[in-house]
């Protein structure tokens, strides 16, 4: 199943796409947030085989993130080798575990605001993984993949200067700026993904820089939220940020964000974002 | 004004304590959300004055957190200067921001469940800052309080092997176990409460343990709103809590939490919680 949320934030539409076409979901979801999962897919199914669904054109409207706010966006740092070499860190023997505010999060191609000041915004492809039930305790890798509603392809944005050089070391202060988690544009079902050999590629101005597969990860996805389950209790609608691989500015590599640089990020099977970096207006100039 | 929220977990009823008593609030507000905040306090007071709130007795009933669920829980860390020094760690020349679950936050005298195998929990008594109105880019700290909608009580429950052991660095993770921000009893608007100077406290099984003022804050509550504005978008019904005192088990003064514990903090003006340490029965015990 490929869900979407289509329209103007605040009145998105969720949407299922199918054989080619795109359905109205409103009949059988308020929303694909966390009760969505309890009974929604089946629901969908059921009310795509009777064809009860009305079609929706969802050309030249805005895509919106594939789910709504999260209750957390929990993030996993230094998951791929190469990145932490370029990152200056040494392999984790735990996964690292940070989180972003929820208002982060943003549709895949929305415009995303820079501060003034800021001078080291730095793009970050991931996996990410959507909660379909409670998570406490588990007991194994296998029994935490019976609790992914489905993944989503993610840019996790960061601010190098607040994540690193302002921050004590706590890395949330250069992550949580408003629109930082560009999400979507699909959500993919498990049952039609196969999530641990996808290519993920970012792009800035159209030229190449990360290029990885998720085969790479240190932690699995299925490890990560057994891991998370023993010291948090994920649920239903939470969003995990799985890693990024190598390739970002951080490395020294490739310049930083700059006004009106675009930048691309896909998933092979999860599609692909395409958002501008907006440097937001001097004070001076506010009215 | 004085708020709380009384009843059984997902059933809670707003009150308001006013000469004495208890009023409920439902007839002006659905609960103490971020929506409250737009136009809340003032129904409440008029509905006060005009004597149409019926009275609630809340005598032997559970006292919930004053506010539901937040959109985020920003915390700051290392922000007292005795309590910097027993952390082996250095004053900040920036706010130390870090982030815990919003499903840790829970009643004041709730039972915490801590896992089986959890040896370092650790208390934390801190000032907590209710948000009442968007807070982004603001100009000023002076500024920065006209977004308080209210202070209450919090323990920010820490586990330090998970946050300082096993964790890469990042504390979120010794930080986000359900229920570990016991908040309340009671929420205190701003102009009933000057939160420069409040004894805070807390004991453990009726032994002392910490005892400072909010006075010795390194980082004030207007310069934490106004800084953290710059590069995170603070929202109607957040929760920000502004760093503890010395006098945590951290410092190797006294020993870590224990199954039966009972942990006691207040601050004037803002009550007290009791809340007793559970350990988590073992799996081999489970059905």
């Amino acid at each position: 199943m490929r869900l979407m949320r289509i329209g103007a934030p605040g009145n998105e539409i969720p949407v299922v796409e199918h054989g080619g076409a795109h359905h109205d979901l409103r009949p059988v979801a308020a929303d694909i947030d966390g009760a969505f999962w309890d009974g929604g897919p089946d629901r969908v199914r059921a009310a795509l085989a009777a064809g009860s669904l009305p079609l929706i054109d969802i050309a030249g409207r805005r895509v919106a993130a594939p789910i709504a706010r999260p209750g957390a966006v929990i993030c996993i740092g230094l998951n791929y080798v190469a990145h932490v070499a370029e990152s200056g860190a040494q392999p984790p023997e735990h996964p690292v575990v940070f989180l972003k505010r929820p208002n982060t999060v943003g549709g895949p191609d929305d415009d995303v605001e820079i501060p003034e000041e800021s001078v080291k915004t730095d793009w970050e492809v991931e996996l990410g993984v959507v909660i379909g039930a409670t998570a406490a305790y588990l007991d194994s890798p296998q029994e935490a993949l019976t609790r992914v509603a489905g993944f989503v392809l993610v840019d996790d944005l960061s601010e190098r200067t607040y994540q690193l050089e302002i921050s004590g070391g706590q890395w949330s202060k250069g992550k949580s700026l408003r629109g930082f988690t560009p999400t979507g544009p699909v959500l993919v079902t498990p049952d039609e993904l196969d999530h641990r050999d996808l290519r993920l590629r970012s792009l800035v101005n159209g030229q190449a820089r990360q290029d990885s597969s998720t085969r790479d990860m240190i932690f699995g996805v299925g490890e990560l939220i057994h891991d998370l389950s023993q010291y948090m209790e994920q649920e239903p609608g939470d969003l995990v940020i799985t890693g990024t691989p190598e390739g970002v500015a951080l490395s020294g590599r490739f310049p930083y964000l700059a006004d009106g640089d675009t930048v691309e990020v896909e998933i092979q099977g999860l599609g692909r974002q395409r958002h501008r970096i907006v440097r937001r207006a001097g004070r001076g100039a506010e009215v």
